[in-house]
């Protein structure tokens, strides 16, 4: 079975166990990794790396496209593999490990993180490892169900590892686009105009020379957590739709919008699966990742292309729509990080942007990654090239959560990933904000009273009528402006009267 | 003298003084105006309004391409015509209604700032007013020294003034490239592969219908003003250059660098006139705007092409320049904002960036805007349009001001424009930060060890000590995190012991 997935001859010599490819890594190598939101990970070489630390402690630099799945970054963190870690993760035994300081992790935007490695800033890759579908008689390297960073890998790497996964079936060939904008001084312009454009080719060019070891493995991705649509995010969902309706009415969007981009999580899937409802058709994505809603979307006719980098779906999502992947191959483009996320192609196409924050503050500022300013949730991800270049940028969230102790609106952001310049709509259950073309204080008093939790609204009130008799552009009180944190860590609830 | 600039006929006979031309104005009224970066804004025009605004008073939105000179928007401030004002201003008078609340001032990247009226997300423009050096036969409008969002204004409003400006010397012709990527769901590609492409055309398309009045005007440009080199800005240059030397040694870079942005600023110009002694030559620039050291440059023969979207220069210079402009025309190339600062261009063409920051804090996060958290200065300009896609970031600021009052690296920064993703390079006169491929923690003690002044380290480096033990990626004690802005407001001065 395998033999058809090695095309190239002479490479079969080079299938090794799992063990055998991790011992081939040494300590302070720069490690890199195929994987993008757990999809087309590495799924055996990486464990191996972390049970073989235990007898031979190593610490590297692991580098990937997204987060991996597996708990893979679990186990790596728990034998001490890590010293850092760069550009995401969604683990959270490494995330214990990043905010204790023991794993040093570069929060990266996901469209600018093969930038340091092809300009070499940071030593050179010295293994990537790859999970393929194939290797073709050229050598090239067909992904799975990502792209990821791996053509910046397989470029900058003096070795590589590929983990050929039998269980991805061989009608994925041809979803994958594979195109490099190529070096300084002779930078391609990246010529996409719609988000179904092709422009590259559907496998990884390399030099079979590289390959130092082929693993075999048929161990499928992590499954995406399915989150059941409830109260909260069915409100938010409907306040968004609506909103798109009206835009529609004014002339400003089509029933087919445009292109869109929707981040991970409750709320981004209840959006998208809100246009399973309403009057909108012809829809396409420019995204990140393509979940269940996007397949759900394809099969009512509603969804017409989504192009990403990866797929990420549920075990009952993945297993019908991989049994028969022909039927949507013509809907599906996966590209390489630098080009899915691409500033170009996001402001030209006009995307609409979806994504979740951990909180907003008054004038329009969203964190999407700190915890109180200090502990690192995720990551930044692809947030911020989205946002930043987006048509529309939209952030949601709940207005509270933990039963009321946490305000997502706050007076001020305690960390800022999405500065006010690139937040258009925020949206909570309670309503939505639209904050295109307005001044900060305008801003403030449509957030306050559109979108915060009622029992926080006249505190924010307070705080911003305070805060304008001592003026500015932003009007804060320093003193009290990241109180409500220092309570919520204090208290365990952001509230000024503890509940008794 | 002024019919060789109409070339239109029958456009003559619109030919109004500024006070018939400010009596269009009416209340509500969106207006637009040339002008950038003082460059190339309505001299006469906008002044009548204001002297008019005296008897019949009236509130407009007021939208340019950047900052305007001549204390235009002090007079408009004065005389209570500013409602709302975007994207951009210098002005003391206005920065002063704007922090009291009297001015809704939209601060916006430059770049985009164009966007919400092509999207027609505000009202309608009613009258644009643009400087011109000329009217074409086919009614196209030659801008003069600077290009700024004209062309969306005069795409947008439904009636134009032009402000003919005799001044300025018709050999500015053929200076422009007007491009646009027209709209949704067409866009354009921007085909520009180097700095020195040119896309498109020297005038601006117009519909001479809507040209409602001509006035002549004689004005020049608001001159900028001289900024010395002196002990600091020469030793941040020295580190800047020092460390562009050591780049080039390690193979990242060429004595050509790449394409180079520098902001306004004492020190940006330091940067530049230090190009001046080192052994870099063949030097381009794709750049927001062109100042005296980019003259310099040419004249020296180490800079071949100077991409902006305005020319702004001392009085000295403009003589010079202009008196002799056919020698500096093939030198450079004037564009819309919207292509000059273009997310697109600039990464493609690897952009060296260096700008100044208010404060910068222990983990790279970069305030260009607020002092304090709530005071604007002027506005985020196009810093993020570069910082955010350059190849290369520099945030540049002394260490210390008003005598040590004031530290410029702080525990967080009290607002935030360049999040520390957007930040590779930072540099005062005590040495340089590069960030580049650092987590949190190791940004934190290069930028406390290597560029904050020296009676503030110690109280960093323990406020970064505590915090560490209270853990994060970004590690903070909230209460003290802004507690030296609240100091400076109380004691003058951001230090711990006050001074007697
Ligand atoms: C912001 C983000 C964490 C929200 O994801 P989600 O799945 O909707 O998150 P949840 O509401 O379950 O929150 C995650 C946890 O953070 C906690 N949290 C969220 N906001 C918080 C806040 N303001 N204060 C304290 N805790 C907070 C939640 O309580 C929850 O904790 P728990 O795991 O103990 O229950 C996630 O969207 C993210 O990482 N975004 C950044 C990356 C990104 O936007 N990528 C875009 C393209 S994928
Ligand atoms: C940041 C910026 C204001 C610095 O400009 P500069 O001319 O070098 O500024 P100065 O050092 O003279 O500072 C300007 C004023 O702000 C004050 N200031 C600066 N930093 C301060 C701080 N951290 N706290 C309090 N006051 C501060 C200075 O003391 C000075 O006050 P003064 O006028 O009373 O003397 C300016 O570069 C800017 O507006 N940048 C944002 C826009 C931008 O980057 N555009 C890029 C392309 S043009």
């Amino acid at each position: 079975m395998y033999k058809e997935r090695i095309k190239r001859t002479g490479l079969e010599s080079r299938i090794r166990t799992a063990e055998e490819a991790a011992s081939l890594f040494r300590d302070k190598m720069v490690v890199a990794s195929s994987g993008f939101t757990k999809a087309g990970d590495s799924k055996a070489v990486l464990k191996a790396l972390a049970t073989r630390a235990a007898a031979h402690p190593l610490q590297i630099t692991l580098i990937t496209g997204a987060s991996l799945g597996h708990g893979t970054d679990g186990l790596l963190t728990t034998a001490h593999v890590l010293h850092k870690r760069m550009p995401f993760q969604v683990d959270p035994v490494l995330r214990h490990g990043i905010n204790t300081g023991e794993v040093l992790f570069m929060d990266q935007h996901l469209g600018e993180s093969a930038e340091i490695i092809n300009e070499k800033i940071i030593p050179a890759v010295d293994i990537a490892i790859i999970e393929a579908l194939q290797i073709n008689e050229d050598g090239s390297i067909v992904p799975t169900t990502s792209v990821g960073n791996s053509p910046a890998f397989i470029a900058a790497a003096s070795k590589i590892i590929v983990e050929i996964n039998l269980s991805v079936p061989l009608s994925l060939l041809g979803v994958h686009d594979i195109f490099s904008t190529g070096s300084w001084p002779d930078k391609k312009i990246i010529p996409i105009t719609n988000a179904g454009t092709r422009i590259g080719t559907n496998a990884i060019a390399v030099d079979p020379e590289k390959i130092v070891a082929i693993v075999l493995t048929e161990t499928t991705d992590s499954p995406a957590q399915i989150n059941e649509r409830d109260d909260k995010t069915r409100a938010i969902a409907g306040h968004l739709l609506q909103f798109f309706e009206q835009e529609i009415k004014k002339g400003r969007l089509l029933p087919s919008l445009r292109p869109l981009q929707s981040g991970i999580g409750k709320v981004a899937n209840a959006v998208m699966e809100g246009f399973m409802d309403g009057n909108f058709h012809d829809l396409t994505m420019y995204s990140e990742v393509i979940q269940d809603s996007a397949f759900h979307l394809i099969d009512a006719g509603k969804l017409n292309l989504a192009s990403a980098s990866s797929i990420t779906v549920s075990q009952d999502c993945y297993n019908r729509v991989f049994s028969d992947f022909d039927r949507y191959k013509p809907h599906i483009v996966l590209r390489p990080q630098d080009i899915s996320n691409a500033a170009e192609v996001i402001r030209r196409l006009g995307v609409i942007s979806i994504n979740t924050a951990i909180e907003c503050d008054i004038y329009g500022n969203v964190n999407s990654t700190h915890i109180g300013g200090t502990h690192m949730m995720n990551g930044i991800g692809g947030s911020n090239d989205f946002a930043r270049n987006a048509y529309l940028s939209v952030f949601v969230s709940p207005s509270s959560s933990k039963g009321g102790a946490i305000s997502h609106i706050v007076p001020m952001a305690s960390h800022i990933d999405n500065t006010e310049h690139d937040v258009d709509i925020f949206v909570t259950e309670n309503g939505i904000a639209d904050l295109r073309g307005l001044a900060p204080r305008e801003r403030a008093k449509l957030i306050i009273n559109n979108c915060a939790h009622a029992s926080y609204r006249d505190e924010l009130n307070d705080y911003f009528t305070e805060a304008c008799k001592a003026g500015g552009q932003t009007p804060h009180l320093l003193q009290e402006a990241l109180s409500w944190h220092a309570r919520f860590k204090e208290n365990g609830t952001m509230l000024r009267t503890i509940p008794v």
